[in-house]
């Protein structure tokens, strides 16, 4: 995977570049004609000093995607007149990932005022475009290709909710109702005789708590202090 | 949803998170304590001037988050001392966008060195991290934001591949192929009589072009050129 920056203006944006392509795992970075030579210095690439050192700069976009078997411009413009097949960057990405596995594929980003040129988009296969709002569809360029490189490798079969796993055993739960219930009584809130109806109210709100494993037994022994203290009152 | 920034220091920051917000169609801009309090004139927030405009400026976050449902908080730590539940994004998402359905969100973002103080995540009901490189986790702050934001609009169920539709009909491909062999013929390429194996051949060459329906047309009408110049040359 290649990132391809094109006549980008802000050196600091090439910087903001490459550390989300540092902070995704990604580390080949080509600039075609950027503005300003000194663009290796962007301050802003906290911890991807060395991904720059090692961008390719070229003179033509034809260079840099000489060796890509898929190339990919990224466009805000979603409309007729295209020349290319447009996807959604949803959608795109899960090609571009595909074509990983068998050849180099590059992604191109444009300039942050004209974004890439007529001439640019002749050498891709297909265009991309972030799912951005109709009205303000066009983004920081730093943010743009966070966003493209984030959906590469986000985790496709989002792992379910393990969550649950953690959650306090039916046991430990009763425990703390019974506490609970204990207390209500010890503090007068419920009748000594109350009514199964009033119990089975407090058992399902300590239910709803959902309570973690770990926090059970801190609620516990608070509860248990509490009784104690209710008690020794009396 | 209500994005919270946490004593931002570098008022640029503010700036893009609220551009990102713009593009992804997010509106509730709320401020904790930020460094210079000249953050609403941020330049990087290209098209966000009236976000930053209606951003809320709190003093603690408890007040940021006090008509928030669900405070979630974003860390780069993901080690096991932390006191809450963490979720990858692409899972927390998820999440967040059920409880949309019902009650607010906050997604708090800390600042850029330090994060969220353990203060700040006392206020939270579980923490996001987003899944970048083990090496290099610490993401620019504007890019965080653009990337959560992102997650929580992407279209879950991006569509499935329709370019297929596009495709040239058969009946066409099978024109084109023939203008091909009768060009390859005429330049003697292919012998007059040449044979049907390496007729498949080609007719299989030109299927694995994947010839869109627009595209067909003007091949078509290409080779049929260089067929009747290679025939009046006879």
């Amino acid at each position: 995977m290649r990132v391809v920056l094109v006549a980008t203006r802000n050196p600091l944006n090439v910087g903001a570049a490459a550390r989300a392509m540092s902070n995704f795992g990604f580390s080949r970075l080509r600039v075609v004609n950027p503005y300003g030579t000194a663009f290796r210095d962007a301050r802003s690439a906290v911890g991807a000093a060395e991904l720059l050192t090692h961008a390719e700069e070229h003179t033509n976009v034809a260079e840099a995607v000489a060796d890509c078997a898929l190339v990919v411009g990224t466009t805000t413009a979603r409309h007729r007149e295209l020349q290319h097949p447009l996807r959604r960057l949803e959608t795109g990405a899960r090609v571009i990932r595909k074509q990983l596995g068998s050849g180099c594929v590059a992604v191109l980003f444009g300039s942050e005022k004209r974004g890439l040129s007529n001439e640019d988009l002749s050498h891709c296969h297909w265009l991309l475009h972030i799912p951005s709002r109709e009205e303000h569809m066009s983004m920081n360029l730093g943010q743009a290709v966070a966003v493209c490189l984030y959906e590469l490798v986000r985790d496709t079969k989002a792992e379910p909710e393990k969550e649950k796993s953690q959650l306090a055993a039916a046991g430990e739960v009763e425990r703390i109702t019974v506490a609970l219930l204990d207390a209500l009584r010890a503090s007068g809130y419920l009748n000594p005789g109350s009514a199964a109806a009033a119990e089975e109210k407090v058992r399902r709100l300590v239910r709803r708590l959902n309570l973690r494993a770990g926090d059970a037994e801190v609620w516990l022994g608070m509860l248990r202090q509490i009784l104690w203290k209710l008690r020794s009152e009396r």
